[in-house]
């Protein structure tokens, strides 16, 4: 159950303060150009410690490529790829090693496998999503062989939700802000939380584009679904909304997409009809709760179940809606594969035209 | 991709206007008895054709068992169930034969595949549900041993929420208002809707109670994406909210439940950290759009390209949160069930008490 | 577990006295045209009671198609057939309610599942194989437009092999006898162990033509591997082997299949090399235990742990492995419909080439 | 496809002469003590260039984890091994970078995926068997809690077969020889084929002692038929017996196994029947194909479709069949913990065991 996808399959291991985390790709088609420097580029968008906005933590995350490739391009065999945990004696965990942290899944581990690693969260940190963003970028790979793109960036922090989707301005953002104006805002809500030893949640807008008609596996491998388990699988992402996050308080004549020659005449779908793409950009908002690690004193229980007033020590980042987005992309990436490839196998048509 | 689960593991197949619907359930563990007129029961709370407030189609709903029940008690062998459709040759479908339909899946389903039945809507009809249904009701016979129960209810329609959740009163209402007070007037909305010759949205509550912990498989098989999947790939559901839909609004200090002897202190995680249940219980909000079917007259292209001023006839549903909700109970049973025979091979203490 | 397939995946279900058996393919290119004349035909080859050499239970086998298929065309939905059981009710099986066969699965079903439907063997029953046969028609609709075949026959009986491989004179021979010298031989050999009360084992060879190379997926879904899968778990089958079933007996230099200009000088192989078809004939045989069901005394205990001197009775095969080869063909055309899918995904040059 | 399993899942990835060969086991249960030195153990009982019967590289074989094990014991998160590859740089590949090997994968790797990875067999080496002896490993930890037994040893060489069956015997020998009297035969038989620059076929037995009664989930993943698979994943196995390999030869009243209260008189059926585990020891033999790598010239071409004369060089096993033993325990163990784990899951009494 570490694995994701049906065709372009992968699975990732490692803790937090483990050896290494990594990823295996099964399903990588032959014939790839596996840009590493372009792989290396993905993992810094994620990696920590790169300004006041995430956490101190510094990691390299520098990936290696231990199989799937030959001279540069993939072979059709898996791609493994490890990164080294660089950092995982930087402190003592000792004082959180029979506490149950509030909001964090050190409790639920627990009492599932009766053991857990509680260096830093062990399986359940973040950490393991740099494995996502490795993943991603292979996937990206492919995307771009067909021109098609994936952008994100932030559309609320604080309650305060952008006005505009500039994309090329998230980019360049440290935030990954969608709106320039907001972005001294947002930026200032969170030095404000940092203060109060606090933390924040925020939102993040996802959009593919040039996606070929007919991607998503109907009933129960649709474009929409496999996108949701993807997003709600990243920690701390509580929800997600396709197309319009209003349509539910929408009349049908309001929300339905007419249709003229050249397309949608809207885009309340979010690109999605049936579970299946329709032409139009795919777009969809996720929700993040705030850093559940956070310098406050808070109930909690220990193993033991005594009663503890808990406040937590360390690096954190005040918000993690802001490097999720990366995440975001490199699982939406993923899905996007493994529909092209699923797609592929759905008509006679395509089987005559690889087996003429 | 027309199945769900990995152990309790179920397939659907059938077309609105097909010879029948059904759904071969894998998975069902031996030993169950398998209550027939429960099966029916829940059949009909998502039938058709009951009140003013659903499509005035009429579907008997008959479920018949033909394989993996013996003498009433599962054998451990498949179980599938058949529901005939009656009602196939009631209307002539020339009309919409060569138009795709506003907010249906007739685009992209005729671009996939080449081919559709366009009759209904086919395999994308919402009548695909009922076999969820069918296969929820298997799921729900196992809930009930483990004493585990699932409720849902309307918890907004058209913009005006519920003020409170009142399980027991949905279960008598006719639209499973979850707001007594608010019942009455989102009939009102519905009815005015209706006469609009128009749609609503909707939003619908679940919740499930007594849940043991340790339920979901991080990372990719958390509890809560895979609700997430299984909630959106329901016909018309366009988001989910996990827990407190709130959550991306608050600090962290806000957010997080702290915990204390008898349990946690709130829970606005949902029932659910690191994925994994927590023994709360389980709450979520899934969001309907409005039902596509409308009777004004919009924009299309059929598939000629020829640009239509359309207007549908027929009987649908104003609003299919209402039935939707009986759809979302089903599917989280099933959900809930896989979970719970996959933690069963979770930890060697496990193992030893099966094979002492 | 009751799937095979990953792309073109069926699910069969069904106990041989039950109401039904049946099976719902998911994954049938849309696109192709359903041949009903074609699938009962296939049905009617593996049909009991058709002469002396089988057993003298009559059965209709007629399949209904139920859903996936419109206007005679495949729409990419699942393909759900029916096979109604007639002749469930012909007689009275509770002189063997509580007692475990000898060869049978009885002991092993009731002791797993603490239940079983001991009317004919139940879902053990091969009864259950006219649905993979069901499922097999299809596929072989598929290989049809690819021009690859499959063929059979019987290639031992009674320890007596066969000395020659025409397959076209099985296909009009009675007991599927690959060797037309053998074929009386063997014919008096099965009413001979009829007369005795008793039952025999046999061999049975497959091939497949005109397949292209780059078929099967290395590590664990090679094509050897899961065609050996498929094979084995047709009942009483115990045995498979690939290619030149004595290349164990040999050295590498008489084993190898060199290579020329026009392909392999030999195919000791079975025409897969590294789990890949290579280009030649996919050959392999396999090993069909004499059917269980006998008419002379064995001991054996019942459900209570009283041990019995057993006669069976009633009409059963003197031999499974003839009526078997349909059914082997049948799976084999599965795996191959499904390896031919899989592999379209494999190379960035058939990515372009669907997506252009 | 480079993994196996349900729940017990394991994916290697990795090349022959790449950086690394390795595995990650996902569902792995939590509280298992995860044995280090055990692991290297069954590494070294299939390491080469032990004696002069297998072939003289040199490979430490030394398995590094990286994930899953905290403080000695399992918790429940994926196990990753990883061997580093220390001999790859050993030789130069250039004499057959252009040229397909008879009897191996080079022709159909190439041919499937445009593009090979020459050095060594690449991902179609035996060298990626190492990585199923770890995943082996942890499934042999978790069988002896539960006093399961894996035993194997060679059958048969040169056409010369076993007359006696002695386990304990093979453990000892330098070619796991079950037969003391045939050892020394056999010996010079691989001594001679060494001679005459060639190699050697020949069959292994495998026998799983103590296995509960229920393992196995039919129709699809039978004992048997998973079995099946994973022996013909290996590389050069080209065949399988279940139980006894002359079964098809013997009438019904022979081939049965009778059953008294104290279990079965006999046990041809392999201790498996209708595809579940009876309790008796679960028994077949896999036949291995010479090796193809032989110091003889023999015909080939190269990807210009050049025609060659080619003589091989290197180090290579003369029989693979011996080393190829420890395999076939490794991925019996796999199969086994995958089927008592699954087998957990099947009964309403085993779900109320768990969850009481």
């Amino acid at each position: 159950m570490n694995d994701f996808g049906k065709i372009f399959n992968f699975t990732t291991f490692g803790e937090s303060h483990g050896k290494a985390i990594g990823v295996v790709i099964d399903g990588v088609p032959a014939g790839l150009n596996i840009d590493e420097e372009f792989i290396q580029k993905e993992m810094d968008r994620r990696k920590p410690g790169q300004n006041q906005y995430a956490t101190q933590r510094k990691e390299a995350d520098k990936v290696e490529i231990l199989s799937g490739v030959f001279e540069g391009i993939s072979t059709g065999t898996p791609i493994s790829m490890v990164i080294f945990n660089t950092n995982q004696k930087s402190r003592d965990y000792n004082n959180i090693k029979d506490i149950f942290r509030p909001g964090h899944a050190d409790f639920t581990y627990f009492n599932k496998y009766g053991i857990r690693d509680y260096r830093g969260g062990g399986r359940s940190s973040a950490r393991e999503t740099a494995a996502r963003v490795a993943a991603g970028a292979i996937a990206k790979l492919i995307l771009n062989q067909l021109n098609i793109q994936i952008e994100s960036g932030v559309i609320e922090i604080a309650g305060i939700r952008a006005e505009e989707e500039n994309f090329e301005f998230a980019k360049k953002s440290e935030i990954f802000a969608l709106d320039k104006d907001k972005e001294q805002i947002w930026k200032d809500a969170i030095i404000q939380a940092k203060k109060s030893h606090d933390s924040l949640g925020g939102s993040v807008k996802v959009k593919i584009k040039n996606l070929p008609i007919g991607l998503g596996e109907p009933i129960y491998y649709k474009l929409d679904n496999i996108l949701a388990s993807a997003m709600i699988s990243i920690n701390a992402v509580k929800g997600i909304m396709i197309g319009n996050p209003k349509a539910h308080q929408l009349n049908g004549s309001k929300n339905n997409d007419e249709i003229i020659k050249d397309g949608f005449v809207s885009n309340n779908a979010g690109g999605i009809l049936g579970g299946i793409s329709d032409g139009e950009d795919v777009e969809f908002e996720i929700y993040f709760k705030p850093t559940p690690s956070i310098f406050k004193s808070q109930k909690t229980i220990d193993i033991y179940d005594n009663e503890i007033d808990f406040k937590l020590e360390g690096r954190h980042d005040p918000i993690v809606a802001i490097r999720g987005s990366v995440v975001a992309e490199a699982m939406s990436a993923c899905v996007i594969v493994d529909m092209l490839l699923l797609n592929m196998t759905r008509t006679m048509g395509n089987i005559l035209r690889v087996y003429p």
